[in-house]
This record gives C-alpha cells, sequence and structure tokens, in this order.
C-alpha cells in the first residue's frame, strides 16, 4: 500500500495522490492509503471507512462544525498516471478534478490539531459516474450523522474562486405524434417531425431567465439536446421525440421547474425523465460569512449542478472552493498550478485554525 | 423440380407458382421450373436464361413489340406458403405481389402462339431488395438487346387498373451546423436543433405539385422521413441532420428534381443521397392507346417508384397492369382474386391475340 505523507509539502501530496490510480469504481487502494494514514498522522481525529471512501472528524465540542468535502475517484486514465511536473505545473489524472482539492483538505486534516470549528472530511467514491453510485448518496444512507455541519466546502475545481449553491437540472421528453403513410402517398400521413418546428420554434424563441441570488449572478437555459425521429427512408414518421434539458436557477425548487417546462411545451406530450433539484447560496449562514472573509474573494454562481445539492437537501448550506481549474476536467492534458494548492491551504489556515 | 402447366387455369398456375418459395435471392427452382415449362410448352418461344431470371420471346418479325415483365421473387414468407383458397380467394406469399401477374403473363406465353404483335416475356429475380441487386439491372447490363420493345407492361399489382409511368424520388440530408457547448453555459453555444426550426418550417408550408400529364394525375411530395442530432444530454448539439424525401413527378427529370429541392433549402447544407428518375406515363405511344382500348379503363398515375423508370430510361414506355392487390403486398394475409387473374388474361388477350 503506498505510503503518503500528509504533513509534507501539499503539492508533493497531491502528486503522491494522482500516482495512485483511482478511476470511478476502482478507489479502493487510494482510500486504503488516506485511512491509514490519518489512522496514524492525525490522532486527533475519529476515522471511519465506507466502502470506499474514507470519513474523519474532530469530536472538539466546538459551537460550529465545517464539513470539507472531495470525491477520490476520477475519469479514466488517458496515458496521464503518473504525475509529472513540467513548466511549474503538476501534471496528471485528476490533478485538476479533484485531487488537488483532496491534498489541501488531507493536509489540513492532519496539520490542524485544534481547530476553530469541530471539522469533518470527507474523501468519497463515484463522484464522475451515474449519480446512483455517487458515494456520498451511501454515506447519507449509512452514516447520516457524519454529514451534519453548518457549512460544507467542496474541494471541486474553481481556480480559487468560491462558487455558492448551484443550478438544477431536469430533462423531458418532448413527443409530437403524427400518423405514418408511405412517402410516396404522403398525404395520408401527418408528418411529426414537420409538427416538431413548433416545438423548436418555442425552444429557439425562449428567453431565458438570469437571477441574481446572495449576490450570486444565475442563468438558466433550455436547450434540446437531443432530437429523434424516422421510421424508414420512405415513411412518413408518426413520432417524433424532442430532449430537452433545462438548467434552473435555485430560487425555483424541483417541482416549479417541472411546471415551468410542461407550461412551455403545453399541448405536447410531456415526459420528466430526470432532475436533480438545485441549492441555494446559503450565504447568509455565519459560517459561510467568515469563509468569504478569508478568502477575501466575491462568490459568483455555480452553473453546473454539483455535490453542493446534496448537502442543500440536507439544509447545510455547501460552497465549492478547490484550486483544480474546471476546463480542464476530464482532459487528458489536465494539470494543476501548485501555487493555488498552496494558497488554498493558506486561505483555509486562517478560516479554519 | 416442380411440374407447371402454363396451359391449365391461370388460377391454378397462380397457386402453383406460389407453392414454389422464391424469396429474393432464392429464385433458382421457380426460374428452372418456369425455363423447362416454357421450353416444353412454347416452342414458338426462344427461351433465355439469366442468372434467376427466365425471358422468353417471339421472332415473328412484327412491327411492334410489346414486352411484359414479372419479377418473381418474394418478400420474406409469413407462414403463408403453400397457397390456400379460403372464401373464393386464393391466399399465400407472392399471390398478389406478383405470382397473379407472372401467372398472367406465363399463361399467355404458351397460349399465344401467334401473337398481333412480336412478344417478349422477362420473369426476373431481386426486385424485393436493394436496386443493385434487381435482376432488370442484370438483364439490361448481359442482354440489352433482349429489352427492346415499343411497350413495356410489369405486372405490379394494380387491382386491374392501368397506371402509367412513375413518380421519381430522391433524398438529401439537410445540416444545420452549431456550436457545441456543456447545457450549462448553453450561451457559450449555438444549438443546431434549435435552428432546424427554419428546415422544418420549409417542410411544414411546401405547397406540394400536382400535376397532369396524359391524362394521369400526379402528385408530389417532400417529407423529412428522419431526423437526428445530440451528443450527449447535457450537451449543446452542433449537428441537426434532417433526411428529406421528394417524390415528383415524370415531368421533372432527376437534374431538375434535385435543383428544386436544393432551392428549397437554400441557405443550408444539402447532401444528395439517393436518386431515382420517375418515368413519363408515355401514352402516346400506339401500343399503349391499344392496350388502353383493350383494357377499357382510364389510366390513372403510379405514385410509388416501379420498375417502369427502367423501361422509361432505355426509351420505352412502360405502364404497370396486374390482377394483385397493392393493398395486400407484403402482408402476411397477402390473397388474390382469381375473377382479377381471369380478367386480366382476357384483357390481354384482346390486346395481343
Amino acid at each position: 500500500m503506498p505510503h503518503l505523507d500528509l504533513l509534507a509539502d501539499p503539492v508533493d501530496l497531491c502528486a503522491a495522490l494522482v500516482d495512485v490510480p483511482s478511476v470511478s469504481g476502482e478507489e479502493g487502494e487510494l482510500a486504503s492509503a488516506l485511512e491509514a494514514a490519518l489512522r496514524a498522522q492525525a490522532p486527533h481525529l475519529r476515522v471511519q471507512r465506507s466502502g470506499h471512501a474514507v470519513l474523519a472528524r474532530t469530536e472538539l465540542g466546538r459551537d460550529k462544525r465545517v464539513l470539507l468535502a472531495g470525491h477520490i475517484d476520477t475519469v479514466p486514465i488517458a496515458g496521464n498516471v503518473p504525475s509529472r511536473r513540467d513548466g511549474g505545473l503538476l501534471h496528471g489524472c485528476g490533478s485538476s478534478d479533484m485531487k488537488a482539492g483532496d491534498a489541501v483538505f488531507a493536509h489540513l486534516a492532519a496539520a490542524l490539531d485544534d481547530p476553530r470549528h469541530d471539522l469533518t472530511f470527507v474523501f468519497y467514491d463515484c463522484e464522475e459516474v451515474e449519480a446512483v453510485r455517487n458515494g456520498l448518496g451511501r454515506i447519507e444512507r449509512e452514516h447520516r450523522d457524519w454529514l451534519a455541519a453548518d457549512l460544507a466546502i467542496l474541494g471541486e475545481p474553481t481556480n480559487g474562486a468560491v462558487e455558492a449553491g448551484c443550478q438544477g437540472t431536469l430533462r423531458v421528453d418532448v413527443a409530437v405524434r403524427g400518423r405514418r403513410a408511405h412517402s410516396a402517398r404522403s398525404w395520408l400521413g401527418d408528418n411529426a417531425v414537420h409538427k416538431a418546428e413548433a416545438v423548436l420554434r418555442r425552444l429557439a424563441t425562449y428567453a431565458a431567465r438570469e437571477v441574481e441570488i446572495d449576490g450570486c449572478r444565475y442563468r438558466e437555459g433550455l436547450q434540446a439536446v437531443r432530437i429523434a425521429g424516422g421510421v424508414a427512408g420512405n415513411v412518413v414518421p408518426d413520432e417524433c421525440v424532442v430532449t430537452v434539458n433545462f438548467r434552473f436557477a435555485p430560487d425555483r425548487d424541483a417541482a416549479a421547474a417541472e411546471k415551468h417546462v410542461r407550461e412551455v411545451f403545453d399541448g405536447f406530450e410531456v415526459t420528466l425523465t430526470d432532475l436533480s433539484p438545485g441549492a441555494l447560496p446559503g450565504l447568509g449562514e455565519p459560517a459561510a460569512q467568515e469563509f468569504l472573509a478569508a478568502t477575501g474573494a466575491e462568490p459568483t454562481a455555480k452553473l453546473g449542478w454539483t455535490d453542493v445539492a446534496r448537502f442543500a437537501a440536507l439544509g447545510i448550506p455547501a460552497l465549492n472552493y478547490g484550486p483544480g481549474d474546471p476546463n480542464l476536467a476530464h482532459t487528458r492534458d489536465e494539470h494543476v498550478d501548485p501555487r493555488l494548492i498552496t494558497e488554498a491551504v493558506d486561505v483555509l489556515r486562517r478560516f479554519l485554525a
């Protein structure tokens, strides 16, 4: 089992984390290495293993508890493991998304033996795959008490910015029906693809809303992500289905978002296929204010859906803050700027020490 | 090898033809039975075998030559061979499409030993499959002289009506381009599916033309037969392709039809994928007039594409006339009314004897 030195330079620790492959579902070795390192090098923490996840927390009886969470899985390796340094950057699979964040949290787990707030660390599995496999979901079911906190910080790549809350996402299939006929006698049919014009017109002319919440500007979007129709080269199609993805600001809850989309496509057959509510930024929480003061940064809206929404659903304000670069996530050339790792450690130490 | 009695009742001959399975590509046994019967029972004909096709003709030095052609292949059998009689109808795979027509022609081949016009009979293979396998195409390449005629009659099912010429058909892919983006930041993209609205609008508002030629009314159609676009559930699609089928009256040739479609979709990327020109009815030809007089029927336009277009391309007027029911073609319950077989024999005998 690889040895991890949590108290060493967090940049070296990030490289060591990258060097232990941990594609989703195969995080066992990395989880064991982290568990062993935490037990040996952070005796002030209570440690709990959960599948391929590792949990650790202080139990100091502080008024507030801050939870720091990072997924330890990566997308499939693309010839970019082990890590390498080049031009002052640290390259490798997961370096940005999000072993840089994991390294910051693991270092602080060992370094902060007397923090201002109680701390919970969650290093979890299977964030990069279907939601049903997500390690946080399993932890919520099996170790619900471990997720209690006044503020959750996810170490997802944000280039060191604070991204608050997240937008929700839902998908619907909008079906248009017609009547099949041989295309040589097309007047006997009713072309469902032609009729889908009305659906596309509503999409093309849709005015997406922008909303400001807690100083964060959210920007919605209603987009066809798929269209399909057709039976054969000589048949008037009797069905056309447009799959639409609605990204909605967190001032709409799940029911309101669905209602809105059904109104937009009034008159068509609308089937909901996927729905993940968003998360309000929750920056009114004192612990969140303290954290913002420590970073000195203006928070911005998180537009993509992230696991902060899981914490929001539990009533816990949550935000994304990590040293990785979101634009490099999942790329072959994934890398991280070591200065952002060092900066994140400094910011969080200022907040938590 | 099954024995075929060409001079027996043509209804019994039709049943005998149905009883020899001849799914496309597997017409060898039926072709051999027909060849043997023609050689033995129609000594006035010169007989030529070509693959799974059989050709036969008189060489009487008449002024005019009439060609009677029927495909002997069928679609796959659906528990409907051998033939059976039920309620006065003859049931079985290929009974309508088009062994009824074949029976009429094979009967007349043996019965008419001193016809008014020279006669050519073509019993050919692989009409029900891809055009490239069509037996008439092979005969055109290898025995071009056998297709010479002043009028060609195809025995395709028309319920005893005369259907003249045929419409052409072409297919184009109309592509709409956009720019990919994550659907959480859709304003960075340009949704190709939304933009396809303009293509569908042109289809939905297209005014299809009707044209009368030689007393036959052709009715055009421009129909989307397929639409496809989409990359993933969270991606703004950068491409949407609409496949369009244009059925065009035979007063447009292939080039004019293509030009028209390109004009309809002006501004979009149009790729021609398939083009079969139509055939003018050619009813001005004296032999065609004689045939119409014998039937006593008003000719109507053939809207679907058929092998008459192959003859038209060779400069030979061609029409469809057969005892089968086109609405039963390719169905499990395929059957034919024996009275229409008898009527077709009478009509053609009146015309040719």
